[in-house]
């Protein structure tokens, strides 16, 4: 038997990207993928692509023992160069490359141009051959973003005593209602996937009192537009011990608040790339359902068609709107009508045709639904019953309200729609590593 | 327009549980359920369950303006206390009630007595009353170590570089082949449930060199075993420009180092509250499958009946006598049979029978399997077709090769399997929050 001894590995000098500039003068060892040769007179600049950056490298022959020919666009390399100050590069230093070792070479050369600024292409194109997009500068710089929101997001929700969950994917019973639940066979059963992980995380909240999930739901969503996917990620929390459901808001306030300065320390690189603006969050405007529906009415003399439901042009009016008036980017909207929020909705005492709940708006859309959810069972029950439901159906879920709980509410948070508002897409498909809609289940 | 005002909520002096010793001597607030009440003779002992902590609390009609008749188990509450030092109580001080503001009290007292130091009933019933009996102390107190377990995981993925992914769990084809997959119909499509993110995460080494995904995967498992999940939480991570396949054994060895040393600074109270004793990991020794094998056929006089793979005995056996020989409670499989492993592992070129792949085993059970894979297209598509599968059936998922990947490996880890090798739990559902099998579909 052998035994690990974790100085074996990596005998080299190899050194990370960040690093770099504290070795100016020295030479130094680097991997990483030949992202782009630009061929000048008497020598080439090489672009290399590590993990985290773009390393400008500078190749000629006097200076390097190899030909380019060895390392076409792609390739795997493993390369030894010289750190030399310039003050040209960006970064205030650029690579002469020395040796290389090849650990790779593409079969062919990539069908979609992905080294430039950007990649010219369609959607669909893009969506098509995403393993390959993916590792264009900008595309990936999206991802690293998320990645930083989610890490933020981890981070505040901890420090504010929430617990993670992992909650079932595989459920027998929708809570968000409506027909946009995908069903599968279950060995003998009928099953399906999680629209939402309400339930369980309502369950949590008399265990931990506050709770949180990071994690994909469900939906069959037959409409095909720019907002909607099939599987999206949900960033859900859920508090107990609420004393009004603005605390909800507040909270999620905070978590944004937080989340922009973490942006701010940990990926300014990728926001400089992508050219966002970070909005300003300070006292996010509340205003209810019913005044904003007439503020959109008379502001742009539009009819009110719907009175329960904001259309998605009113939802993008509405926050040009409070933009104008308060210079906010983001607006909640409070005491939506009881007839559009689910079953599980706390509805306003002094007046149960709207409830005590909210969306959060920014840059026109949606990127939040939250609220106040009943915890007495006799009120769940005759909610219940009054919408035509049937509580035998729904034991497990109303056990927690027979045995206990105490006031609570919470909020979901579609991650893909975030991201796209932050860094300015207009498709929620830009900000979802491997999208799924009613046409796309590849790659 | 109202504008949210950060201060304008809980104008209460409530305390945390945790604040509680820095307020001996004062009247203090606080909230919770009631956890236990315990009548003695002129007072009574009152458990309050806190999100956090269960605190002593007494009771006398002396000092306490109401009665508690009004508070039954499992009612939510908010106390005024004085915070009283007392040298009997665990934490060093107890609370002693004045007021009581009730949130609200449970419809039925609990038909499972889950305020006893563990609850006394069949694992079935455990499960099918869940979201109660989970509020007992211990059964939380897992939950509770899964929760840090997972942020020691991303801690120290994110400081080794890792970049966190999510990947889609609706796809066009498994990842890990047999007939373990669930089915859907997704509109005119047929889709499956993700058995692992393998292809993505591959997909997306070529873009972050380092990726990570904690995340659902599906089984669509028919044996009713003490280690089988229908669903479960894989824990995965892959990362490029490995030189050997021992590398990701190294990254495990020190994320599970990292993950216990950050347990007994976050986790102690829950640790101490299950007994848990954590393994040491210094140098976990390594041994190759076929020698493995034959020691334990040697050592307990076992015919050896399956040459390509382990029974689950022979997992428990071989973690007896490495514990034995070595006082490791882990030991790296290495070097599995190829027939045994999927077309993406790299087989070994000294011995192309057997792949550059490993598990890992902890406490006699599997709980990671991982391996180098197959970075060269040709290398990959012959191996589909040496299998006598499609290379066209796979083309999204062989793009990456064919434009160029570095040598790459990684691995995934259940994580309730590990939580349950880690606290002492026979079977991996004491583990799982709402475990799915066979059976189970509810809660």
């Amino acid at each position: 038997m052998k035994t690990i001894n974790y100085k074996n590995f990596h005998s080299n000098q190899e050194v990370a990207a960040e690093e770099l500039k504290n070795h100016i003068g020295e030479v130094v060892q680097i991997h990483g993928s030949i992202y782009k040769i630009r061929h000048m007179s008497g020598f080439a600049f090489v672009l290399l692509r590590t993990g985290s950056a773009v390393i400008q490298c500078v190749y000629s022959e006097e200076e390097a023992d190899f030909s380019l020919e060895a390392i076409p666009e792609e390739s795997c390399v493993r390369f030894t160069a010289l750190v030399a100050a310039e003050e040209r590069s960006r970064s205030g230093y650029e690579l002469h490359l020395r040796e290389v070792t090849v650990l790779s070479v593409p079969e062919e050369t990539v069908p979609v141009v992905i080294n430039q600024k950007q990649v010219n292409t369609s959607l669909e194109n893009l969506l098509n051959y995403r393993p390959i997009t993916l590792r264009n500068e900008k595309e990936r710089a999206v991802f690293r973003i998320q990645a930083v929101i989610c890490e933020a997001f981890r981070a505040f929700l901890i420090s504010e005593k929430f617990t993670e969950i992992h909650t079932p994917k595989i459920v027998a019973a929708g809570a968000e209602g409506g027909a946009n639940i995908f069903k599968l066979p279950y060995f003998d059963k009928e099953a399906y996937l999680a629209q939402s992980p309400q339930f369980y995380k309502q369950m949590m909240v008399g265990v931990f009192e506050r709770v949180f999930e990071i994690a994909p739901v469900f939906r069959a969503e037959k409409h095909d537009t720019s907002r909607h996917l099939n599987e999206y990620t949900s960033v859900d929390f859920e508090m107990g011990y609420i004393e009004s459901f603005e605390e909800i808001m507040t909270m999620e306030s905070r978590m944004l608040q937080f989340t922009f300065a973490y942006l701010t320390e940990h990926s300014a690189a990728e926001l400089a790339l992508l050219n966002c603006r970070l909005p300003k969050l300070h006292e996010p405007p509340q205003i209810r359902f019913s005044e904003a529906k007439q503020w959109i009415s008379q502001a742009y003399h539009r009819p009110i068609t719907d009175t329960t439901d904001f259309e998605p042009e009113e939802e993008r009016l509405l926050c040009e709107l409070v933009q104008k008036e308060t210079g906010s980017e983001f607006v909640f909207v409070t005491h939506y009508p009881s007839s559009k929020r689910p079953f599980y909705a706390m509805e306003n005492p002094e007046n149960p045709s709207e409830t005590l709940s909210f969306d959060l708006l920014f840059r026109g859309l949606e990127i939040t639904t939250g609220g106040q959810r009943i915890h007495s069972y006799p009120a769940q029950v005759e909610k219940l019953l009054r919408r035509g439901m049937h509580p035998e159906l729904f034991e497990s879920y109303l056990m927690m309200h027979k045995y206990g709980m105490p006031p609570h509410g919470g909020l979901g948070l579609g991650l893909e729609r975030f991201t796209a508002r932050l860094l300015g897409f207009e498709n929620v498909r830009s900000t979802t590593l491997f999208p799924r809609d009613i046409h796309r289940l590849v790659p």
